[in-house]
């Protein structure tokens, strides 16, 4: 019986090309976290399925990969990167506030894939614990957004709301709480299914025709903060709960402006809503133009999650970048910086004959240790054919070491973009072509 | 009921300090993988359970987390970063020969957890495919050499054997094929177990005193190649086979001789067998003296395996650090570099009061977008506290801007080890922090 060759449906391989530019990314991304001042966190891929269940709403759960090990414990494959860091900051006390942590690692859901949503993807998260203002979720917001401009993101907006707007919404509208998440569940499904589907659904979920009518009065289209906020505060701006949601939004994006942010980077949007059901201040998302494929970040506040694990109130406030339809977008528009699809190392080294060999493994030995990126023609053959096939996978530089020069105590450096050939001596030659790289 | 904070066993949080020295680790590694001119290639965590299954041996099979996915599918977290590699070789006809890839991911084993075994751990992969010869052994261990010398392991040696070495054995010894692979799995516990142990388990799986006296008379201690491989020359080199594999060993030494492996750095050991049932030629593992860890790096050539998925032979050999080993041997050795233990960003922006929050916010937002890591207070409270909690973070420079400063157009930059203050206006500040870091 043949085995499968072919990855399971919603995963993917990483070629050379890509993986290289996932790396540059995952090292962009990096960078614009550290120099806001988030330190690394690390957690297991596996957790007991209970850490995981629970915290996310009814369908999320549905959707992690849970199963019994061979030790009977019910463990799952983390559904996102946030849960854990709850259990994290729960199991190290000693952990100074605020603390301020990043982590970049993949996640697993068993959705149904689709153009820009896969089953295993990575996640790039940041997250202050211990913080409840408004300037943690904008140093969390700064952070995400420096990542996107320091990749070349062109138009990217920031949809941004706050749940207890939306609760406070909900009140005016004299539904119960406990009806509020139904709610929110039929509401996040507005960018898919449309005005009359969130509708539908709504009724379906019992809600009256007063009710939804009611909802959509309050839902004005997103846009500019210093024009929607006000109009929030008039229609709104009475109830002591919407006011003070709509101030925090306000001192959110005057934060977010005190960095440098671009106002016209920001969209105040009522309708946002988020699918998790642990928000419990603002929330946002970032969206491209181009390509259409959902938010490239999600984020926001949720005071109540750290408590389940500690038992003691701890706010937190987090946001993440999706690594793959990142990806996705900066190979859509072109964005990809050069030289991702040559290989890794610039330099051969040939290998004459039998006779030589030793001179072509001295010298990659010490290019390689000099720090010069020197692949090895290790599957030997004729020189012509290693030339070729240096050409064929884009190598910059070959170097032979054939008997005339071994005598002549020199290599040859050969040029495989014009052909050209210097005789130098080894030193010259890692001198040479540590300038050139 | 309270949800549980700890991680399951075997399995670790890394937390800010270990999590920058493990990047730090992995980012030496990477690069030594790509001065040799290895490519990155990553796959899923996920298989299929029947592409994980049945190469590694009958005991490894039983650590596979297998389970049951909720579309019927009968998935596993993979064992190693091998047999994905096989798989991809398979499913990707078109990759250019000789295909040199690495990877650094974790992989899974419900084994029992003790010092120096996990059951998430982190495998640094390097593999060529498509070379059948000795420079490709070479080619993979000197760049697992590489990375360890870079690392600054002192003292540590590559045991060396070959499995067509212990098959000799075993077909001298006039033991039937089929019986050969029980034997290796006996004499891989030697370490764990002793002679005695293994002698113990040979007869209960039906070997004769004769055999097992004939085994041993075979396997000579471990030491230097150019006295253990004349050795094994004249006690087996009559035998075609054994002689092809001795000369094998002795072309792969000299390889790495001439690459510039220090010849004291490899032992062959006869006895070496790596538990893993896929290894058809040369086999390796690194250990160090200190701490008694186990092994750093294991490797070999496995020429069978990929056949297995493409249905054609395919050449291959790979090996394999340990992350998570290297990381206990480095701080067991205290060969971590500073620094690792403080804050990423050793830049804090004060936050004087709310009137000069619009200052600290503009000079926060700048510091960071020209490369200066910079944590902002966003906790706020008196200064004195904020410069208090800075200090004991160990954060190196406070910049503050009160009222007073803000008034002359000027910065404090506050040296934290020295409490000296000097006052400079924004560009300078910005300008003498880049030239501290």
């Amino acid at each position: 019986m043949a085995n499968p060759v072919q990855t399971l449906q919603g995963m993917r391989d990483w070629l050379p090309g890509r993986s290289r530019l996932r790396a540059w990314i995952i090292s962009r991304i990096r960078e614009n976290f550290e120099r806001s001042g988030f330190e690394p966190v690390e957690t297991p891929a596996l957790e007991y399925a209970e850490t995981l269940k629970g915290k996310y709403g009814e369908e999320a759960d549905k959707l992690i990969y849970a199963f019994t090990d061979r030790g009977g414990r019910e463990v799952g494959l983390r559904y996102d990167l946030t849960v854990p860091l709850a259990r994290v900051v729960a199991s190290h006390p000693d952990l100074s506030r605020p603390f301020k942590r990043y982590h970049i690692a993949p996640v697993w859901r068993a959705e149904r894939p689709q153009r820009g949503r896969y089953r295993e993807f990575t996640q790039c998260d940041i997250d202050v614990v211990g913080v409840p203002g408004e300037l943690a979720d904008a140093d969390v917001l700064f952070t995400v957004m420096a990542c996107l401009v320091d990749l070349g993101l062109p138009g990217f907006v920031v949809r941004l709301n706050d749940r207890r707007l939306l609760q406070a919404i909900v009140a005016r509208l004299g539904i119960a709480p406990n009806r509020a998440l139904g709610l929110f569940r039929a509401l996040d499904k507005l960018d898919k299914i449309g005005t009359a589907g969130v509708r539908a659904e709504l009724m379906e979920r019992g809600f009256s025709g007063a009710e939804i009518d009611g909802l959509f009065g309050f839902l004005i289209p997103r846009g500019d903060p210093s024009i929607i906020l006000p109009e929030l505060g008039r229609t709104l701006g009475g109830r002591e709960d919407a006011a003070a949601a709509i101030a925090s939004l306000g001192r959110l994006v005057s934060a977010l402006a005190g960095l440098g942010i671009a106002s016209d980077r920001l969209q105040v949007d009522p309708t946002l809503v988020r699918g998790l059901d642990y928000y419990t201040g603002c929330i946002y998302e970032v969206t491209v133009v181009e390509p259409a494929i959902g938010s490239l970040v999600g984020g926001g506040r949720y005071d109540d999650l750290i408590g389940i694990f500690t038992g003691r109130p701890t706010p937190a406030t987090g946001g993440a970048l999706g690594l793959d339809r990142i990806i996705d977008v900066i190979e859509a528009l072109g964005l990809a910086p050069a030289g991702m699809q040559g290989p890794v190392a610039p330099v051969q080294m040939t290998i004459f004959s039998e006779e030589t060999l030793a001179t072509s493994l001295r010298v990659a030995g010490n290019l390689r240790r000099a720090g010069i990126a020197c692949d090895l023609a290790i599957a030997g053959g004729r020189l012509s054919n290693q030339l070729r096939d240096a050409a064929r996978r884009g190598v910059r530089w070959s170097v032979i070491a054939g008997p005339d020069e071994i005598e002549q105590g020199k290599l040859l450096v050969r040029d495989m973009v014009s052909g050209e050939q210097t005789a130098l001596s080894e030193a010259d030659a890692g001198e040479f072509l540590r300038g050139q790289l």
